[in-house]
């Protein structure tokens, strides 16, 4: 027998006795289930075009179905079995789809099912024999025809609801989220349009990304710095500024909030979608942005032992944020895992997948704190460095963040002690972002320009470059006659930071490993988070230290993965509960009440480390 | 074996293998269970004082109680057997307390189980050994000490938290709503306090009941006139002036938000309870006041098919009802049957306990719209009717509201034709309230005075009195010489006002009796809700037709029975389930629509009715 799916064609020929929903599933066709086939969930839907070709209806059928839905031919896939050749169409409700997140050497398939659902309704006109309430007959008429649970309005959709009841001539498609609060009401049908957006909040960068729900498609992206900037550079100044009083922690929420408001205004507009159209959002931050975007003091961020005030993932509503989206939208808010390790640790887990893996993998989130998280599908363990910015190219005399004009990869070449260099967006070298910074350490360390206790060391080689600027010794990576903008130095207090900074992130590596008994060779995946470019050399990265010695396939460079873990989160309700679960089974190291944190950070301080044992690996490199 | 229950030293003596919640309620002790004593529920606790004395810990009980509670002797009360003479505390959390409320004639007992708890905690300082969030430590705290469900911060609580814990020295006491929802969290152990507030939003009265929630009892009422009188006198009028814009709209809602606030500053002020220390409020009114309370559009109420915009029963924060009780404390609306038949209805139905009935029962509240329930503890059918405010005093040339100086009494003696009157606060008589116009009427009836139509007749008896102003024909009561402050009148027209108003009250009833097919003598109790005055003779009320020939001894007049159906809701969950499924069972039939109520109006205008056959027990009145 031949089965055909409708909508896209696709034909399959069966045996008797596979039902519907197997025989999709083995045809490599989604039906969406809770219940993998049981009979239980009700979801399975699917319409079957000629009654005749498939069994009758089941009493467990009836339980799920309208009398509606029975009369067109719907039918539950997994109860549902063709008699002879059978034509099934999969109607829009019972389609999964799944959208593919590509993250350098690592690729996720997300099933798209958004926390948001909508229904299109057309109601029966109250009347002298039919007076039920207009909120009733809405919900009574969602109940019959989609067999959703009993949701809830609010006041202000009750408010609006008799009139564009009446407008719309009773056709009214309603917005319903998590299956049990009404979003929105709009007039007729607009269930094919459903947007969401994932917002980042950094430190320095806030990213909005505007989302298809419905689709699970990225329509487009808007940044903008932090402006809270202007109240600290880091978390820990802005933490101070906020203690000051009631009325300075207002103003960083106020400076998060406007620009929330200003990323989805720019968004709106760059693509035409009305901002009420906008359903979800899901927000991701460090614990600090996380309770200044909530209003809420960061006080015990600050102080031992660093608790924040709430560390389960939030729901609220977007007017209560006094978001511009629609007012009723859902603004979800990443779980944390602890005082320095927030939400963003969480999202980089969602995002490397590492908590579905049997492998033993590792999260490095590198910036002016890193977030490093360890394990698997059973356990993962977490902890929090501070590393200060090097990598983000601050504290560096000729540091930059990763945007046009940074050198993002450098060699020195051995013979003509020429310096070869690739800049972002093609143009004239400005200075270095991360990436180009840990090029130009590795290069001077190859080529003993700098010693394994980071002193510069004289030589032929380095003599040519090597200079002195207000009685500091510098290397000329790049002069401005070979085409820079300005000449390009690492200077000796150059090195220290970055030295400082590596030292903690391999710590940090390092005490997980030991308090779990993980070699570096046990670890099959490294994934590299942050923002010091794309082109990350990971020879070169191992070279100077930055971790422990893994093996250089299994390192990865993910980006901003904490952006792409609430991409990710706002289309699949899944990865939401995933999120809860990680930041329940994650325990947390603090790295300073550690015994020997002290003498491990400081035999980090080494490139790539004093214990030249650790790094079996780098004799092969040239 | 004797058993003692501790704190009230109650004795039984029992016999082996019955449990200490089966011989508590043997005892007449009530011990809180929602299972029913089939250790499902883990609600009845109490403390077995000398463990010895009784059976060993079960598998069962383990389920249910904390390593805390097992250490102090925390029981089961159902899994729990005494061995031997044994004592066993019931801790305050198991007691279960009933509350009477009495209406005339009506007696009811309501369990004290109101929606909030309050649960005191002593929580563990942060260290670095437990990192846990300030919110995450409450609600584990809560759940390890109190077995509660997940609970839920809102954002507000969530941005105090830090401060009050720490301000507290970690002690705090908890207020949770329906088991799911913090309604506040307080320095030091204040379990012992908790208030709520009842309103009843009538069309020209507003009142606050102020109820302790430990114990069930009222602690102070106050009451002001709703100003929305202003917008009109009747819902009707309101409703037009509502319709004329939004910011009519507006108007009427700020009016019933300010006076339910006065209401509160005025209780609060006198009982010298703090306004957060309200968690919670109930709010009964007709259809017309639940929707300009909640500022919803009464427009389809004021059109065929007159419906509401929401019938469910509405739980919404304070906050966003700007009520200044606590800002988290949830106010329940009452659900709603039909346009003209409101949550007060349900509200009456509750007070009256009719729905708990086998007997067939009838409520009539009288007002400017009486609203009419009939029926048992299986079905109950509802109409309204347009009465009028004959029987609230006004359109009434010497009516008056049941305030001090209205005559609330009074016969006439046949003998000399003197009145004998009985005033409201023994004043000075001014006009008449409902009461007292029952009576003269049924008086002037009795002694043929005006026709079974309603028109004066000339005799000896009334040609003393009889008199003519202004081109009318009136009766006088009680003249200024008798000792009234005024000549107190009825006019034929107030007559004709009367003979309306009892028309459509008597019509409704006998509408539903012949829909259900139902005599008067099967309706076993007749509940008469109103604000005419406390003491209303049934004899008179029937000799002028106000409501079919049901027995006298049935009768019974139970003065603002909303209002006590709100106190009743605000102490007892349970009351408030039964109020959704009241709403939902009751059918509402729409008297303009039936083919009969023209000619049953008509002839109902006679007193007491055209048909006399129908009054059969009149015949026996002197």
């Amino acid at each position: 027998m031949i089965l055909t799916f409708e909508p896209n064609g696709v034909k399959t020929r069966i045996h008797k006795g596979i039902s519907i929903f197997d025989a999709a599933k083995k045809t490599g066709l989604h039906i969406r289930s809770e219940c993998g086939g049981r009979t239980t969930c009700g979801k399975c839907k699917v319409i079957a075009k000629d009654s005749s070709s498939v069994n009758d209806v089941t009493d467990e059928e009836r339980n799920f179905l309208s009398s509606l839905e029975l009369k067109s031919g719907y039918r539950l896939a997994c109860a549902c079995f063709a008699k002879s050749d059978a034509v099934v169409y999969i109607p829009e409700e019972s389609r999964l789809r799944t959208r593919r997140f590509l993250v350098e050497g690592t690729e996720r398939h997300v099933l798209v099912e958004p926390a948001i659902r909508k229904y299109f309704v057309h109601l029966e006109k109250p009347s002298l024999q039919d007076i039920k309430s207009d909120a009733q007959r809405l919900m009574d008429a969602i109940k019959e025809n989609y067999r959703t649970n009993e949701v809830k309005f609010n006041l202000p959709l009750l408010q609006a609801l008799p009139k564009i009841l009446r407008d719309s001539n009773w056709k009214v498609t309603v917005t319903v989220w998590n299956e049990k609060e009404i979003v929105s009401v709009e007039k007729g049908n607009t269930s094919g349009k459903a947007f969401g957006i994932a917002f980042d909040i950094g430190t320095s960068k806030i990213i909005g990304y505007l989302s298809n729900l419905i689709n699970g498609e990225l329509i487009s992206a808007e940044s903008m710095e932090n402006p809270q900037i202007m109240r600290g550079e880091d978390v820990i100044s802005r933490i101070s500024y906020a203690n000051k009083s009631d009325n300075s922690l207002r103003e960083l929420q106020k400076q998060a909030t406007n620009s929330l408001n200003t990323v989805i205004f720019a968004l709106c507009k760059k693509t035409g979608i009305n901002p009420h159209s906008i359903y979800e959002a899901t927000v991701v931050g460090n614990t600090a942005m996380h309770h200044f975007f909530l209003g809420i003091s960061p006080k015990n961020l600050g102080l031992s032992p660093y608790v924040p005030a709430v560390s389960s993932a939030i729901n609220e509503t977007a007017r209560n944020l006094r978001l511009r989206t629609n007012p009723n939208a859902n603004v979800y808010l990443f779980p944390i895992i602890a005082g320095f390790v927030g939400g963003d640790a969480v999202a980089d887990v969602i995002a490397s997948g590492i908590h579905e893996s049997d492998k033993l993998s590792m999260v490095l989130d590198i910036g002016t704190n890193t977030e490093i998280i360890m394990g698997n599908r059973r356990r993962l363990i977490a902890c929090s460095c501070a590393s200060g910015p090097a990598f983000e190219g601050a504290h560096i005399k000729c540091g930059m963040k990763a945007v046009e004009g940074a050198i993002e990869q450098l060699s020195i070449d051995l013979k003509n002690g020429e310096t070869k260099y690739q800049t972002i967006g093609q143009a004239a070298p400005l200075g270095l972002c991360g990436s180009g910074i840990i090029d130009a350490v590795a290069n001077l360390l190859r080529y003993r320009i700098i010693s394994k206790e980071g002193a510069f060391i004289k030589s032929a080689l380095s003599s040519k470059r090597l200079r002195k600027t207000n009685n500091e010794k510098e290397f000329v990576l790049l002069s401005k006659k070979e085409g820079a903008k300005r000449d390009i130095v690492i200077t000796q207090r150059d090195i220290r930071e970055i030295q400082l900074a590596k030292a903690a992130i391999y710590t940090g590596c390092q005490i997980l490993m030991k308090r779990k008994a993980v070699k570096p060779s046990d670890i099959k995946n490294l994934y590299i988070a942050g923002a010091f470019g794309n082109y990350v050399n990971p020879a070169n990265a191992k070279t100077i230290g930055l971790f422990p010695d893994i093996p250089t396939e299994s390192i990865k460079f993910v980006g901003n993965a904490a952006g792409a873990g609430a991409r990710m989160a706002l289309i699949s309700k899944k990865l939401r509960s995933d999120a809860t679960s990680i930041s329940r089974k994650t325990s947390y190291v603090e790295l300073a009440s550690e015994p020997d944190f002290q003498a491990e950070f400081l035999s980090a301080m080494s490139f790539p480390h004093r214990d030249t044992s650790r790094f079996e690996s780098l004799r092969d490199l040239p």
